[in-house]
């Protein structure tokens, strides 16, 4: 049993520490985990990725099979990386940033214009994602990801990253319930 | 061109941190990085293992082929990841957790009873390990590894963290000074 996750974006977005905080929460709850980030040179502008693997049993292979979710910050971010996808798998998508997906099974959530509106702090568009990617993933209990974002950051900043993730949420939970999950390519507008 | 590195303890050492600091310390220094770490559940109490590893090109396989440098900060760590050195790598151990050591080339400094001593803080000899490493390895320059320390840790334990760096950096630079390095097994008494 192994579960494997890609948060894929652009420097500055947060993937990183989305990933770190992912991780952790695994961690919690008692599975191995394995972590792995891929940076280029900044100036490159590249892509980066941050690949979370969860399995019951110890990881002897570290490099992802198949992604049984994607979250994708930005449309390059999405199209290089829907190859490793599982047929079956989601992919989740900041719809202020990608436009076009080609893909069966789509979340989309604003989480960027939603970060800003909500929150006036575009940095927190990550936790939104990664509440919008928890009620998709039965890995990663809420109450873990809390964990990790309390012990991870500083209390200063502690309480508006939480309130991000709770709002991420939020909304999965909303569009989970009003969509045919798993059946249908989802749309939401909020 | 490639360098590996392998940062090995037990859980609640930051060793996880301290792998994240290195990492993003190489992207400052403009190279590519990869940064995996493979988590067992705690209650395993098992070795925590992080690797970093830098290239001047895209890493296209991101397990290592052989270290470079091993950071073992307890016995089983040490003993556990020796087999996946390279022949002229470098082992630096914590001399206070770890007695005995078979390999040609090794540092030796107690960071543990050092951090206790100096900065009343066990917590920190993380950092005094990594600035015992930085000497050691021509990719990451200690400004680099400066700047990963003050963005990634909050205002009010920055800066013990980068005096914990700085005193890793001094003694390593003056054991590197009085040794006669990568020829003769380093013994340092501090």
């Amino acid at each position: 049993m192994r579960y494997e996750i890609r948060l894929a974006g652009s420097g500055g977005q947060g993937i990183i520490l989305a990933g770190f905080i992912l991780a952790e929460a695994g961690v919690f709850d008692k599975h191995h985990v394995v972590h792995t980030q891929n940076y280029g040179p900044e100036a490159r502008g590249g892509v980066s990725v941050s690949d979370v693997i969860f399995s019951d049993a110890e990881i002897d292979y570290p490099e992802t099979l198949g992604l049984d979710i994607l979250l994708a910050l930005n449309q390059r971010a999405c199209e290089e990386n829907l190859a490793s996808m599982k047929p079956e798998g989601l992919v989740i998508i900041d719809s202020d940033l990608v436009e076009r997906v080609f893909w069966g099974q789509v979340v989309r959530v604003p989480f960027l214009s939603r970060a800003q509106k909500k929150f006036k702090d575009q940095k927190v568009a990550n936790m939104l994602a990664l509440g919008a990617l928890v009620p998709f993933c039965a890995w990663v209990s809420p109450h873990s990801v809390r964990k990790a974002i309390t012990k991870r950051l500083s209390p200063e900043i502690a309480q508006l990253n939480l309130s991000a993730f709770q709002e991420g949420l939020k909304l999965a939970r909303r569009l989970k319930k009003s969509l045919k999950f798993y059946e249908v390519e989802g749309a939401i507008e909020v």
